[in-house]
């Protein structure tokens, strides 16, 4: 029997990400594939390249796209900033707090956390109390943006933080990246990872991620190497770095590339700040008609991000029916609950391309035919 | 000022990777993007997964791709089936042998080397003398296809001297899968790993990857985690098993995927046999015509990998300007040397795609051209 070429459903992504792409974005990854040291792709290299430093409003050298998954810049940051026996302040109010703890850990690292309930923004004082009480640490990570709970952590008072108290930041803005405000140079971030398929609206598998001056020089002044050949920034920068030879360090994903480059003008077109507002706009218009439907959010409202909106499961309401329905019978992918807060929220991303009126327009009418009818518990 | 999209130029890919990708494999990447727990992507998986099994010959359960370019699955196998402390044979006849090495030490392994002349094969009888001499190795390591070199070595003599010498094998195929034969469970071969941008003419990446049920109880019995979170087979594998619940890991490059899952039905609607019969005879005709220049191949006869071949560099040509020149003029890309062979040699790829009659042809008739011109010297 002849297998089939794979064509998936059509699908409306409302769920903590991948996003909507566009066709655009995802036929930019259908062109010739080139040499990963061609001239031609070395010049497009430095294109994207300033076209990360603009999402990321930095002047960083050390700005590139990680050939990975957001997991794998994540882990690229961490494992570059620490050593072992280097002590961390890990900021834990939801799953990617917890990531950031499993990673510095197996890195050798000694982890400080300051837990926060998941659902709620990072508390800034109780991680300057950490600081004051932990003279050595040498790191400090937060999430600006927790997909697991829609919370949105203040990352220009932690980064600053930091800096007072002579620690490097890593600041995870994997969702934050597009939707709202992320001012490296500004706020004075010295490391950042996103990914792509959040509210850039890209296809997943690549990681944006940039490092401050200072972080570059924590690497230098490395006592043992990173253990991951892969993602040794030293050894990746003989390519991505600027000026001279490009050498040879691992073949870089040359179509993938591509989609992230266009998705990048897709959001250079736009403009940041209305597509930060276009966010907030299109959220708030979600927030009320869900209320609309008796459905109420989990963050606190001057706490939520806009594009990552966590709604309470009603009592008696089947979680996992309804989702089926909706993707099932509407084709909308909403996303479930992780860890404590498993069947107790749904997770309604507003995403890049997924950020639009009539889409949430879909939604809130594919919701409100099911509350009528008894699908609904 | 606008900034443009990019419009890759039009190439010929003779170098070491990437290869040719056709229309057919790059466009289904630009099909719409689902979500990496959709149902319809989870048995997309499934049988992406069985095509990875066909074309490894492999029945392993442990048999996936890594979401990360070949380095990233090479890096993925030594972090899983090393411990610190654990000594390993590493054979090293080429660029990628010395990574080999290099990963080994940075996981904290005791690494014994037999090296061999770059462009040669491996020794078979040196790595039977290096395992009786170090009863206490763990692992053996090796490059069946050699792409800084040309050089192809027994995959299936030194997996079983692994065998009887009570190792785990690693062995490299990112060069060799789809274009020479690779008989994992044939062989017994404990861990595989491949690239997609090689004889699967599939852009860059991902990493093919298979363990051995040996290998995976190793990974159960590590005294350390992994210390990659990313890399942690026992995770990974969380999201890519079989059988129960899929967990969320990372999120997987879901349009790169769909690109591999095409490039492997082209593969199967060819046959593997008949694969490795083409590469066969187009090498043939290529190294006839190379030949009839005056060029000389690097490995000896009896060594040679078909789809990767190191020609000499006669004495008194330009390296970089016959590249160049390929390049610019007639848009084919080969390969520079790389370590102690730049200079020396050009190596030109024959893989997947890249490897039809018409496409050698052109290349000899451009070479061919250069050297009657004034530009060859």
């Amino acid at each position: 029997m002849k297998q089939q070429s794979f064509q998936p459903p059509e699908r409306l992504l409302m769920g903590p990400g991948p996003s909507d792409v566009s066709r655009r974005v995802r036929e930019a990854a259908a062109r010739p594939t080139i040499g990963h040291l061609d001239p031609a792709f070395i010049a497009f290299m430095d294109e994207l390249k300033g076209l990360l430093q603009w999402v990321f409003r930095t002047e960083n050298a050390l700005t590139l796209p990680v050939s990975g998954p957001g997991t794998a810049g994540m882990e690229a940051c961490f494992a570059n900033l620490l050593e072992p026996g280097d002590k961390i302040v890990v900021c834990r109010n939801g799953a990617f707090g917890q990531r950031m703890l499993e990673m510095s850990e197996r890195i050798g690292a000694e982890v400080v956390t300051v837990d926060q309930e998941w659902g709620r923004a990072v508390d800034v004082a109780q991680v300057e109390a950490a600081l004051k009480a932990n003279p050595d640490a040498r790191v400090l990570a937060f999430v600006q943006a927790e997909t697991s709970t829609g919370a949105r952590s203040d990352g220009q008072a932690l980064a600053a933080l930091a800096r007072e108290h002579d620690c490097l930041s890593i600041m995870d803005c994997v969702t934050a990246l597009g939707g709202i405000p992320v001012e490296v140079d500004a706020w004075g971030v010295d490391a950042a990872y996103a990914g792509t398929q959040k509210c850039l609206s890209c296809p997943p598998g690549l990681s944006p991620v940039t490092l401050s001056e200072r972080a570059a020089e924590r690497i230098r002044d490395r006592q043992v190497p990173v253990q991951s050949w892969f993602m040794d920034f030293s050894l990746v920068m003989n390519y991505w770095g600027s000026g001279g030879q490009r050498a040879y360090h691992h073949t870089a994903p040359v179509n993938a590339l591509y989609s992230l480059h266009e998705s990048l003008l897709v959001l250079k077109e736009e403009g940041l700040s209305a597509s930060w507002e276009r966010h907030r706009r299109i959220h708030e218009k979600l927030v009320a008609g869900l209320e609309a439907l008796g459905l109420s959010l989990l963050v606190p409202a001057d706490e939520r991000l806009p594009q990552l909106n966590a709604v309470r499961i009603p009592e008696g309401v089947d979680d996992g029916a309804v989702r089926g329905k909706l993707l099932e019978d509407h084709g909308i992918e909403i996303g479930a609950g992780l860890g404590p807060l498993a069947g107790k929220v749904w997770r309604i991303g507003l995403m890049g391309e997924t950020c639009r009126e009539d889409k949430i327009e879909r939604l809130l009418t594919a919701l409100g035919a099911m509350k009528q009818s008894d699908s609904w518990e």
